[in-house]
């Protein structure tokens, strides 16, 4: 596996490149959840490339960006036992310019939940992925549905200004508890992971009522809100797959999120129903 | 040559594609200056392809948007009659989404000059360029050194958003008197055109006195100033090839811009020293 730290090495990686290419971009500290988009990506792609960089511009004033949990020596290590060709891993000085455009996120999609919490936090990440897939050149990339307003963005994005690639949203990991993978988990400690619980679990019984006939979103948000107490929710809500906020579930085009704090760190779940 | 109508079609074309693709970008109405940029695309590449689209996020409220000058038949001709492998010529609703990702041009070169003026007019630009850039993915893209200032914002964001081409900037072709082609023209009475001469006889002037040894931006400005009269200036500057102002000429790496209204019509017009 190639271990690439500048942008010419990567740009020479692609040039020798023969074949469709398969790319997983992630901000490192690998955990079961990347394994599997990793996993995914390497059977289906002639080549696979992991990315794995803290992006500066995706983090707001105040937020986690300097204490970001960073585990290069492992990341290295799963994506070559992966199967992984090349691992980039670049610095900020690499990836960013003093004086370059910008990207604003679509309104409609970009301000609102994670969006209305994190101002700008879109932009952010579609700022440095126009950089990476055009570095990249990638046929497929593979992208975590825990992260599903992101997913509805990026493929937003691929698809108005005509990026030839395709987005392949995969399904969140989860602990055999329930919770979600995430590399913020580090943050937590035991009492906190139970705490943290409580955001699958009102997932699970938002499910749970779904198969049992209910279909009203305010009844199945007031479950999830009696289920996430004590912890301080930032949101519940229902949506379609457009993000548009429905009152009434349609199966096969719902998504129901949550976020909440537990201590200080901000935990997100979802479920596609 | 093929003529491409749909974004369907252009990609269907890119498919089809083996070899080192050229592309000039355009609004159509083409006239000789266009086609000097066509004509060194086809002796440079294996496949060239011109866009003629007049992109509605480039022009300003009140701006000559409705009215810019179309010659559909006329340049799918000179294209044909120039060994051009295919035109696309899309509409609107082809290029633009409702829900989509804005572009902001970096500030330093975008908000002065034809940017402090056409505010916002360089987002449109680069909005388009993406769009076009990933659907055409051209090996060369040339581009005219009229527009100065989007030359360089176009390199820069090449540069700076990792984009796989090449920016090729081209002469500026001129009628025998002086007169930069512009599509513009088209707008000029006699009366007019010769007014509009002022701005080609201005930067001869400073380019005359450049050649007598006359290094002082002040000096050569007042004397720019005094053969533009009576019209309305909207600048004339000078600067290094990265757009800073400056005060004394360094040869091989200024720029000599002006713009000024000749009646509702603006020109530019500019020479590199």
């Amino acid at each position: 596996m190639e271990i690439l730290r500048s942008v010419k090495e990567l740009r020479e990686f692609i040039a020798s490149c023969n074949g469709e290419i398969g790319f997983v971009p992630t901000m490192g500290a690998l955990h079961e959840g990347h394994l599997s988009l990793i996993k995914k990506c390497v059977s289906e792609n002639c080549i696979s490339i992991v990315s794995t960089f803290v992006n500066p511009t995706q983090f707001l004033p105040g937020e986690d960006f300097e204490s970001y949990p960073k585990k290069e020596e492992s990341d290295i290590k799963m994506c070559e036992l992966s199967g992984v060709n090349a691992i980039f891993i670049p610095n900020g000085r690499e990836m960013y310019f003093e004086n370059e455009p910008k990207i604003k996120a679509p309104e409609k999609f970009a301000n609102i939940l994670e969006g209305k919490t994190r101002p700008g936090h879109f932009d952010g990440v579609l700022r440095v992925l126009t950089k990476l897939f055009n570095l990249v050149r990638p046929t497929r990339v593979y992208m975590g549905k825990k992260d599903a307003q992101q997913v509805l963005i990026v493929q937003n994005m691929v698809k108005t200004m005509f990026i030839n690639t395709q987005i392949i949203p995969c399904e969140i990991v989860r602990e055999s508890d329930g919770l979600a993978l995430s590399s913020r988990n580090v943050y937590l400690n035991d009492e906190q992971k139970c705490h943290a619980l409580r955001l699958s679990r009102s997932l699970m019984n938002a499910s749970n009522l779904i198969k049992k006939g209910e279909l009203n979103v305010s009844e199945i948000k007031a479950c999830m809100l009696n289920t996430l107490e004590p912890l301080q929710v930032d949101y519940v809500a229902v949506v379609d797959r457009e993000f548009n906020e429905i009152s009434k579930i349609e199966l096969g085009n719902a998504i129901i999120l949550v976020a909440a704090y537990v201590g200080k760190t901000r935990l997100i779940d979802n479920l596609w129903v």
